[in-house]
Order: C-alpha cells, then structure tokens, then sequence
C-alpha cells in the first residue's frame, strides 16, 4: 500500500525531530521531503542534526540520510511530497507557509503565526473536527488550488481545552481562571537556562496567557459565513508559570458554569467523552482521551505525561471551587499531544476526511 | 542591659533550628531553654541534633552546649524563661500549648491547632495588631494568669496576605483565586521525596487549600465581644502545589474588589506600605514590607526570596484580569517570614507592647 | 504452554513493583504468589499498593487482585510458585531466603545478605553463567533439595563491570580508580528527600563504596574446591556519590592493565560483545548488551538510560589517562538492568539452564 | 582615605557583575570604569544590564549610574582607574589584556588565553604568592611600564588544590586521579540548558579536565631564569562532569604521596595551615582557608559553599585508598573562590605588596 509523501519544514529543531519520531512506521504517511535554514541545506538529515540529534536514536537510516533543502526550496517539495508539516517559528511561517499552500501543498503546522486566521481552522480533532469545512472557502478567496493551512493550537491550552469541552457542550462555561506550571522543553532546544530553573521557577512566559485566553474561544466557536466566529460568553484568565519539569504541563482551573453540574456529572462526561478521532481510531488518536484518577495527588507530570501514549489528557482533584462552580487539575504531555503527535493526529483527521487527497 | 529569657518547643526540628539561628545575638531575646522529645532529653542540644543539624554551623557553643528537656518538664521552663517558641506539631500542641500557658509562659506558636481558636491572636504583626487586645480576655476565660497563646498563620499566605491587606483596607476585596506553588522546604525534613519533585510537582498538599482559604479571614477580622470575629463578604479559592523548590513559596493571584482601584493607585499603596514593625523599627522587621518589580519575569524565588532579610514580600506583574479586576505575583520566604524569623517578629511586637513582661 | 509460576518477596516495595511490571506478558513466568510484611498481610495486591502504587498502571488486574501473604506463609508459597524472586531488604533476607531454599524454592535475590557467601552465584549472566554450576555444591552443603539461592550484584556496578569484563578478559585488569554519580531511585522511595538534592548532592552513599570495590572481584572469580575465588591481582577504589538523577547511574573510571590495549580494540571489543544471554537470546536480554557511543558528551542519564531496553551499558569517552592506561564514562538504568530486570535476566539464565526444574 | 580606582572589563557578564558585588564597600578599591561590548557602550550600567542585571539589586546608585565603554577605549580607562579586573571570554582577552597592560593598567584576568605564559603568575594566594616575583621580569621582556597581566586559575582546580598543597609541601604528591561534579554557574548565563540538566548530568565540559591537569603543576612550579617552570613529577588525571547544581563545584580525589603520611597528619595540615592571605588579613580571605568536616556525608554543595564567605575550601570523608594512598572529597564556590572573589583575593595581594603603586 502506498502511503502518502510528507515533507516536514523545520526538520531539525525540536519539534522538527519529534515529528520525524512520530512518523516511524506510520501507517498513511511516510517521510520523504526534509527542510531547514540554509545553514542546514545540502547536509545530510544526520549530518544537518550533528550533536543537536538527541531524539532520534531510534529513527531509520532512510530518513537519517535524507538531504535537507532550504526552506525556499518550494518547488522540490512539490515534487517529493503531498503534503508538508511546518515546525518553523512564528516568523519564517509568516513568510512561507502560505508560499507552500500556494504551490498546492496542504500545510499542517505548529507555528501560532496563522491560528487566529478567521478562515483557518485551528483544530483539536476531539473538540472541533467540523471547522474543517472552512477549508474550500479558504482555499477560494486566497485563491489556493489544492493547497491549504490548518493550524494546532498552543501547548499549554491542551491541558485543559479538551476535558472542558464536554462541560462547555452540556452545562456552558461562563468564567475560568487558570494558573498552568509549564515544562521546559515548551521553549524548545536550548530554550530555559537552568541557572533559571533548578532551585526555581518563572512566573512569566512570552505571548502564553494571551494565547491562552484567545485561542479556545476560536477552538469553541462556529464556522458561519465563510470565517470562524469565536464562542462569546465566555471570560478567562490565564496565568502562565515556568517549572522545573521536563515534558508535561499541568493546569489548575477554577470554573463557572451557565448551569452548575454535579461532580458526578462531570466525571461521567470525562469518563465516557470520546470524539471522532476514537470513532475513526485514527493511529495517534488515545482510545480514551481524558483520564480521570481518583488519586488525591493526581496527575503529576512524571507520572502521568506519558498515558494514552502521550495524547491523553490526565485530570484530578474535581472538587467545589469556594469561588466559581469546581475547580480541578489537568495535565497533558506538551510534546506528544501539544506538539509533534497533536499535529499528526491532525493530519490523520485531515487525510480520512479526504483533504489530503484521494484516500489509499 | 538583661534580655528575656527565651525557651524553645520542638528545637531539634527545622523550624527550631531555624528559631535558634534567629534569635543569634538578639537585642531583646536570649534562648535559655530547649525541649524536644522524649528521645532527646537529656542530650546536649549538639548530640540531639545529631547530623540533623544542618542550619546550625553558625550557632554559638552557649547554645549548642545548652542541655535539651522533655517537652513535659514544663517546671524547668517556668524557671528558665520568660516565654516560649514552639515549633512542634500540631498534635504536640494539642496538649502541651496550653500546659505552658497556665505555668505562666507566653506561647509564641508556629503550630496550627490554635490558629482558629476565637480568642488566639492569628498574627501578621504588619496587618493586625490590634488583635492583641484579645489576650487578656483570652487569659481572663481560660483562667491563666501571665500565660497566653499567640499563634502565627500557615505560611502559605504570608507570600499574598500582605499584600492584599493595604488594598483590602482601600478598595475591599470580594473574590480571590489563587494557585500557590510552594517549596519543598515547608513539609520539613525529610518532608518531600525526592522521587517526587525531581522532573515532577505535586498538585496537592495537605490541609493546605483549606488553612489558605479559612485563616485570612480570621486575619482580616475584628476583635469584638470577647472573640476575633473572621472577616465577611470575602470569597477565597486556593489551589495548592509544591514544587522542585528549596525556599520561596509563589502565588498567582486573580483579585476581584468592591471598589475597582487604577494599577497606579495599587503600586502606590504597595510601595508606600508601613506597618506597625516599620513603625515601631522592630529587630526583625523588614523596611519595605511590599517590594513591587517592574521585571516582567519577576518575582521569582531563588532570586527574590532573600529581599528584606527573608522579611520582604516581592511582587510582579500587575495587571488587568480578564475575568476579575487585576492579578499579580507574589512571593515571600517560607522559612523566614513563613516560620521561624515571623514567629520571631511576632515576639517582637509582643515584647514591645508590653505583653511579654516588664520592657527593658 | 504452561509458564512456571513467580512469588514475588517484598511485592510492595519499588523493586517488587518493578519485577511485577517486568514480568507483565513475560514467555516464561506468571506471577501467582506475592508476599511482603504483616501490615499487608490480607490484603489484595491492590490495596496493599494503596498510593504506593505508582509504577503498576498497566499492571494486569490478574496481579492487582491477588492477595498479598505474609512473608512467614513459606508453606503457601511452596504450593503456588516454582520459584521466588526476593525484594526484601537485607536484614528480612538474612532471615526468610535460607527459609524459602529449604522449602524447595529456588530464591532469585536482589538482596545483599548473601551475595558474599561463598557458595552462593552473584550473577551477571554476561559475565560469569558458569559460577552456577556451585549451585549442585551449594544445596549439598545446605542440605536443601530443590532449593538454592542466586545473588544479583550491587546496581552500581552493573554500569561498569559488564564493559570492563571483556577488557578484563582480554588484557588483565590491574587498578581501578572510579567514581559513580548515582540516581535517586536506586535508594527506593521516599529514600533521598528532596531537600538533600535539589540543587545539591551528597558525596556518600551508605556501604556502597564497599560493595563496589568487593562484589566485582567475586564476581570475576573462579568456581573451585566448592567455592567461588574471587579474581586476585585487581584493585578498586570507589567514590560513590548521590545525583539529581532519578534513573541511571553514571561512572568515571581509570584503568590500569597488565597488558595495554590500543583504542581501537577496547572499542572492537565492547562492540563485538555478546554473552551467553545474547547467544541464547533471552526475553530481557539486549541484544547488544554494550553500546559505545561516539558523541564527546554521552552517555547522559535521560537520553541513554533506556538503551536497549533498559538493559544495554552505554559507554563514552574512551581516552589515553593522565595516570593509567585509559579512561572512560559508562551508564546503565540501575532500576533495570541493576534492579528487577536485571533478576529476570538471572531467571531467565537459571530457566534455560535447568536450574528451575523442566524446561517447558 | 583614597582608595584605588578599578575598572572591570566584561562588567556587563556574570563574572563582571559579581565583581561589582564583590567590590561594594571594599577598603582598599572603589569601581570607577566599566567596560563591556560595542552594544553596551555608552548605556548607564544600568541600561546595558537590562534584565540580565540579576546580581546587582544591591547595587549602589553611583555604580549602576556609571557610563559603559567600548572595550577598545584604552585611554580612558587609562585615566579613570589605577588597575582593571579582566572578566571577559579567552578570545576577547587575547586582544585587549596586553593592550592594557601596555597601556600602564596591572590586569588581574579570569579568562584563560594568558594562564599558560611563563612569565604570567597564575595566583592562589595561599600557595604562590611568591610567584608574583616574575612580574619585573613580564614587564621588562614585554616591554611594559606599569602595566602586567596576572591570571586566576581555572575554578574546577580551586576546590582540591588549596588542600593539597600543604599535603604536597610536607609528602609530596606523586600521582593524583581525581572526578569533578561541577555546577552550573560555571558555564555563565545562559550556559547550561535546562533540558540537558534537570534529572541529568552531563560528562563533559570543554576544555576543562585539560586545564585541571595543566594548571596546577604551573601553579605548584617555581620561579627560575625568568620563567614559571611547573612542578614535575606530579600526574594527574581529571574526570570532569557538569551536574544540577546552581553554586559549588565537588571533586573526589584519590591520591599516592612520595611519603605516605597518617590520617591525622593530614587532617592536622588542613587544620592549621594558614597561608599569606590569612597572615595579612586581606579582607576577602577567609580566616581558615581549609575547613576538614567530621561528618560521613561532607561537605555538600548547598550546606558548604558559604563557608568562609565562599572563600573556604571545606573537605570530608579522609580515608584510605584501596589504590592509591588515601581519598576524599573537597569543595569549593565556584562563582566566589573560582571567579570574582578570588580575583579580588589576588588583588589584594598585590595591593599589599606593592605591585598596584603606593599602598595607602
């Protein structure tokens, strides 16, 4: 069975790697297509990586001996990939993802420069597989042929977005009030110095709260003459930690409801949620996607970051918020859901809803 | 000139080394007078402390020669001080607290199982003073005659409480919700594994959401009718985690007042705060009580928690809530103005008012 | 196909958890009896965990529901298992291990009571599978049966002495000089509190030195007149240091040899190792059980730790020493290859063998 | 009294700002000219610091109001200071220490480009102070007036080498396999990644084991027909690893003498020496340079980098080698011993002896 042709455009930084990681052995796609800055170009994938190459021990001397392109190398990548997934910055993405949409690449990215796009869906398989449909208009008014951008969303809210959707669908949530404590790995490679860290942490990073707070009201919103309409009615307030963790980010969340559930209520909908990528058992996608455990001290992120093989989202504490409705823990692997495996669920979703192609 | 002869409960344990270190060359205080348990009495207070005796490298040999009692021989301390620390748990307090106070001995407690008593002071001496009034009608009930029992609250909230206090004063605060991230110092030694906090943080510490919720209150209240009555119209919400941290607990707070302040008139009220310590220039005291940083990315522990001899509270990133009125950062020592070096200043008060006996 | 049946003695504590993971699905055995102290007498395996729990998510609910005996029920562990694995601590170990051999049961021990007797095996399945033919002589002596007793070495050494053996082997090892940075888990939990290695470690490890500079000689000695010889001609000092490190202990060493080597064939040799475990194939053994690695900062405990499933030694730096022959770093999963996984290996030896009785 | 004027150059570096820690309120020297890169000249201090200012909140306004120039502006730094402290990178110092020196400006240099030049003293005080005799003979080869440069060890070396000199004075040091478990300050800000530190260590630092088996036999030389010539007869061998630790640098010696001395003969050596620093009472000197520690598990990076104000050397666990003649660990802080503060030490003693012009 031929399985379609991937390009991943940032190949060498972290995400970059993980992808490549994420991809070994998967059933629909296969990597063929690498790029990175021109420092990068000509070199072999394992040359280019040299002493930067920390994930991957395990990957296939196939793709270890692929040659990196430049990422303007546009036209190449049209030859040797169908579709292309952008773990660039928020800067080189401004300039080129469009470019590759352009010369009719699907473009499955990281990157925040295009999530709030009212045309572009910013997609968690779980909550809004149905923003997919804005696709053909975004395809018509920026004049795209085959090509397209769907964007994931910031690490941080996937923690949280995803148990909240069944409570927001069935009891509607008015106010929230969250404080994350976020790993470093988050800030990619070489990112946080531990002189920063260790014996430390840092209340503060770049752009997170403000991500935070906009980013699931477009997650929660509606497509309707031809853009994104954001959810309205509902207020948040994020407040976005450092910690010394390396992959896991944790959450903790007061709540307002329209109507006040019960706490069994809650946990059933947690218990029983599953969306279309478990009704399609997509690869990435966790048979069960929210995990409620009973432990008093629970999720912790060593402990717990790793379940559903890193896609499922680990929640604890529910209990009555003196203030709001409830308040509860959550906690999701911020480089397997949040990142690298978040965006190949996302293309699993995209590939079996035919947006990648014909269907093999 | 003679100072108060000062004894200490629990003084092989971490606070209590931490008392000893302290009160080294105080003006007002010498320690006389040391208990522990069983298994310590009758040791010099060197042997006791064993190779536990980690913050005593500095202490002098007066002390460390200094034999360790019973917690029970409570005649010996009647004889040997003026007032006591006590730095025990709070099961010990349960029954030995009181014991002291009817021989006669000021109870200068770090312990929680007074906290909430009505007619126990729960003092932060730069918020509230005035509740000293209480110990005589405390002592007058419970039919003590120079004895009484002054309780400092949990420290938690020492890195917030004061703070909130001057706005509080001004503007009124409505709601609050918080998520502390606390150090590993505050659960004592060996307290935190650290299979626990090393890549990892706990999102839970026990008893510590309800003692953040509950004491402020009682802080913030008023003497009248022979009872501190806890302050009313105030909704507190307290998320709780510990985290890979030596010293310094951090707070995110999301405050909601009756009265909506400018950001302008909060830093003012936080710079220009003085309180009773500054006035009164006590040994302990910090001179600014509230530091405001104009960092984005501060305060932060390692590098902030030292401010004001361990006394200061630090605070950063003030701004608008999307949900309440404004939100901040804030941290505070948690083993000095947390524990001991408060517990101290609270002493200082108590000496300078006269309560602790004749002032020299 | 029947599997034999496991007891496994100290089921609650970190290693028990870990064999009980280790041998989830595993070809040869099936867990059916677990033991550990009186207060978890009774209970189901489940229960008895309580919060403890934290390595057994994925344990089968076959092994959750188990009851737990206590570890004097010798008689019921004669009917249920064929053999047992012991995690006890040395002390119950000097107790209940000659008790469990004599009632039939051969007794696979990570304990250090009996590693030094002279007619027990303190086995690495690569480097001395011939020291079992003692165990005929060993139940001789004893007067046991069925039963004997089978030692596994200190975690430390396990990183170093598999790549010094062929070394050995080869060239003769005349003086050794190492120092070990050791992690956190290898002191079982709550071990090392946090408070003693967040931003510090410890340069001591209680008997540890002493163990790594004995158990190696023993264990590259020689079967002869009914006894093991331990190796003459060879010695080791140890510096053994505690690390903020959960998995993995790390070793710098300096070599003398009788002979020396170049370079090259220290490397030829560890990459061209395979013991009789790799010749046998054995479900936990690696399948190249010594990995050197070329990049001038590996191995590093987190990115090599997990090599070869947690059972291969990783190796760097080879280079010329200032004082002996040549130095190097070496790094294996202590709570792995050096803990449970490292016993099932042993097992798995005994099994083929003929030592566990039929070979199925 | 007039103090001496110092300029530092790289003051804008972590080094440079501790020394400007260092130098508050010092007796003899008083901060007058600040040098760093082209993109701090002409800022205040304080603006060129920015939010890398973290050391310096203590800071005197007059300092923080100093103007920052170019590295390059030789002539006034010539007149605004009597003498300068070198805290740049081994390139920059290349360039411009002899250019200062030319220039009439004693250089006191942490950086390493000039370390190994047989006519630059390399100064611990406390060992060759008699060293500081080749500076006529640097300054008359090199054709320089007022001017000379003297370098400051590399700080791995600082926390074994102090005690082994009195060792070595009395018995003779013959050979010497020693492992570093160094912090992360020594790599500067940002230095370490977080991601390669936190549950890791790394086994490798570039450059430093060769410059910790170089530099003391330079040190421990003797000055002879105008040249340093080193020590011979000595081998070391340096294992050198970076770990989680923020301050203090650990090392773990084994040692072979010429003449093997007692146990107590060496303890009684670290005790009571006493070098020219102490007998001059310099005032960054620590009153007891060799602190021996009787506890099993000393000293430890946090509990004992303070000791002497950061500028003891603090020991334990003396004991016999089962290789060499006997072992131990020692440890020293990096950032005061290994870097500003030992820089000022060596200031100090040219000051005292005349090499800085008329002593006030």
């Amino acid at each position: 069975m031929r399985r379609l042709r991937v390009g991943i455009l940032g190949a060498t930084g972290v995400v970059g790697q993980h992808y490549i990681q994420a991809l070994q052995g998967h059933p629909f796609f296969e990597v063929t297509f690498l790029a990175a800055s021109q420092k990068s170009a000509g070199l072999s994938y394992r040359c280019a990586l040299g002493s930067k190459g920390r994930a991957c021990d395990s990957v296939t001397s196939v793709v270890m001996d692929l040659p990196v392109f430049g990422i303007d190398q546009i036209d190449i990548a049209g030859e040797q990939c169908d579709f292309v997934f952008s773990a660039v910055s928020s800067e080189i993405a401004a300039t080129y993802e469009k470019l590759y949409a352009a010369a009719g690449l699907p473009v499955v990215s990281n990157a925040s420069h295009h999530r709030m796009d009212p045309d572009v869906p910013l997609l968690i398989p779980e909550i809004n597989p149905d923003h997919l449909q804005i696709i053909p208009h975004q395809q018509r008014v920026r004049g795209w042929d085959r090509g397209f951008i769907v964007a994931k969303p910031n690490c941080s809210l996937q923690s949280y977005l995803i148990p909240l959707f069944p409570l927001h669908r069935a009891f509607g949530i008015k106010r929230l009030i969250l404080t994350t404590m976020q790993a470093v790995s988050g800030a990619g490679y070489p990112g946080v110095s531990s002189l920063d860290i260790v014996d430390n942490l840092i209340p503060y990073i770049h752009g997170e709260e403000e991500k935070s707070e906009r980013e699931p009201l477009k997650i929660l919103g509606k497509v309707a003459d031809g853009k994104i309409a954001p959810a309205e009615g509902i207020s948040i307030s994020a407040h976005c930690n450092r910690v010394s963790v390396i992959d896991g980010h944790t959450a903790c969340l007061s709540v307002e409801f329209n109507q006040r559930p019960t706490w069994q209520e809650i946990v059933s909908l947690w218990r029983e949620f599953r969306g279309v990528p478990q009704e399609l058992a997509l690869p990435s996608a966790p048979a069960q996607p929210i995990l409620y455990r009973e432990e008093r001290d629970r999720p912790q992120p060593r402990l717990d970051r790793d379940s559903g093989g890193g896609m499922a989202v680990s929640i604890g504490r529910l209990r009555e918020c003196e203030v709001f409705d409830y308040r509860f823990v959550a906690l999701s692997h911020n480089a397997m859901r949040g990142a690298a495996k978040g965006g190949v669920l996302n293309s699993e979703l995209l590939y079996t809803q035919g947006y990648l192609g014909e269907i093999l």
